[in-house]
């Protein structure tokens, strides 16, 4: 049975936000399999803020994606052929870093399965039991170190990284305050995700909203924005405070060379520990966060929501509601059934 | 016997460099000692750039001084009177946090009896033995956490700090690169501290001297300057670099908000681990640092200079040489006689 495959690919690099006609989506037979391969057709593809730096060739964690190469990404599939023992068809996965494309071809060994929880939808497993969920988790623990009473703020908090920070935050006994930009947003964090307060930055003061619900400063600023905000809360920290840099999102799609924050003299001044990470850095911790991250799904203490579009023809576009502020929680695009 | 003080107070915050009128050397009569405390007559004043944070009104990592108050500062006294159990007139002490002046009353438990050792100057006790050093110390060891065949790049390199923290690299087994202003500062660092490179920055390309200098990338940065050099440096940072953040010499004389560093998102992309430090964070552990930069010392390993200026009349025009780059080593300001 000949497949036709569907792959976006890098036509030319994005200048600013991803335009139409910067990505390709092509048609193209799927090879054959050899042995200890897997055929994997994607259910959902995950969008991450980290696909607009893979489409540049600014300095970067790994390479860029060539101009004429598959778009990168990941998401969860279903096994439509196998040639690796352990993998059948049927059976659901996590591709690992993939394509944005409906089939893709790659080494059985390289691929997860996933369990099958009742009640848990597929998306979870994007989302707190995803790498965005083990993002939030070994970012807020391993480098935040969150203490019992302290201040945990995290900008883009709706999202998918940040709405885990703030619940986790929770959790481990802390006051959680979260940064997005719309009320709606910020009425989900607060009436559903359990954040002590909610700033909405496109009406509101940040500075005077984090003077009001960070009394006693803050402890930890899990930075996923960069710019401005960073900015206000480098002002607000407390002695000691701990910041996990986990993205810089504001930056992404610039044009001209973005100065840093203004206030980075506040580091050396509060005695801070900043520390750059890429979620790949705990891979071998993994077990360690699915377990707490499972164990609190099953309690009910963490809540999670996905944005999906439907469509591979629409990922491009879909990609843009993250740097617009459009999407609360995972944003993901829904490519083929999951059966 | 009433003693005449003559003590340099803050007449007005200085805009940019310091000003002649920014500070104002009045006389005043010692006060009579209370129990428990002593007279200390200053020998010698030491110079740090940290003392310019201090004269400002900007969020900084301790309380300003006070417009009218006598400048703060630290360095080397002798004892004149003692109404404190433990030290005797004749003694030299540490002052700790003191005074830009001649004598000081201070309650003797917070002042350090410095041992004599023969053959060590007492300038010693304000560079590798000192302050500078147990930063040097601290903030490589602690922070830096550098690993033999690795390397470990320095601003400020000729300073009191930079020029120890070359040194103990060079003893971890690591290569030191040093960042100073002068060829004859880049000669000092190369043929007496021993680093394996020294870059001029006012002559050089220190990308391009860095890149050949460093064929291997930055693993810890020792940061005491900011602006362009480390913005420079931050996009040859390998992986899990490491880097102290000591000081910000470039903007301490600013008048104007100063951009963060542009390749601020380096931090991220290089997993690197950044940490604000004040030399006061390790006070518990200063015995092992003394231990370890006294043991080094005796065996040859350290070697130091000392900027001396006489008077300390000449304090506020002297402190200017840390920004202007002339200083070689320690600057400090002979303010008396030891004996």
């Amino acid at each position: 049975m000949a497949r036709t495959n569907r792959i976006w690919k890098l036509r030319k690099r994005p200048v600013g936000d991803v335009s139409e006609g910067d990505l390709e989506l092509v048609e193209e037979p799927v090879p054959a399999l050899n042995d200890g391969e897997v055929l994997l057709r994607t259910v959902y593809l995950s969008l991450d803020p980290t696909n607009r730096i893979w489409m540049s060739d600014r300095d970067q964690y790994m390479p860029p994606v060539e101009i004429g190469d598959p778009m990168r990404g990941g998401g969860i599939a279903i096994i439509e052929e196998s040639r690796f023992d352990g993998l059948e068809p049927g059976d659901i996965v996590n591709t690992g870093l993939g394509q944005w494309a409906l089939y893709l071809v790659k080494p059985g060994s390289e691929v997860n399965k996933l369990p099958q929880i009742p009640g848990l939808p597929l998306t979870a497993f994007m989302g707190p039991l995803g790498m965005t969920g083990m993002t939030a988790y070994f970012g807020l623990m391993d480098i935040g170190k969150p203490q019992p009473g302290e201040t945990v703020v995290v900008s883009a908090a709706a999202g998918a990284v940040g709405s885990m920070v703030g619940q986790i935050a929770k959790i481990q006994g802390c006051r959680a305050v979260g940064i997005a930009g719309s009320d709606e947003k910020c009425k989900w964090l607060t009436d559903v995700a359990g954040f002590d307060a909610a700033i909405n930055y496109k009406k509101e003061d940040v500075g005077a909203a984090l003077d009001k619900h960070c009394p006693d400063g803050i402890d930890v600023n899990f930075e996923n924005v960069g710019g401005e905000i960073m900015d206000t809360i480098l002002t607000r920290l407390n002695d000691f405070a701990r910041m996990p840099l986990c993205g810089l999102i504001s930056s992404y799609n610039a044009t001209d060379p973005v100065p840093g924050p203004y206030n980075f003299s506040m580091l050396l001044m509060r005695h801070v520990t900043l520390k750059g990470f890429i979620v790949t850095d705990y891979i071998d911790r993994f077990p360690e966060g699915m377990q707490a991250m499972g164990q609190w799904l099953m309690e009910g203490k963490i809540k999670f929501e996905t944005d999906v579009v439907e469509g591979l023809e629409n990922a491009p576009a879909a990609l843009d509601r993250l740097f617009t502020g459009k999407n609360l929680g995972k944003l993901a695009v829904k490519v083929s059934e999951p059966g």
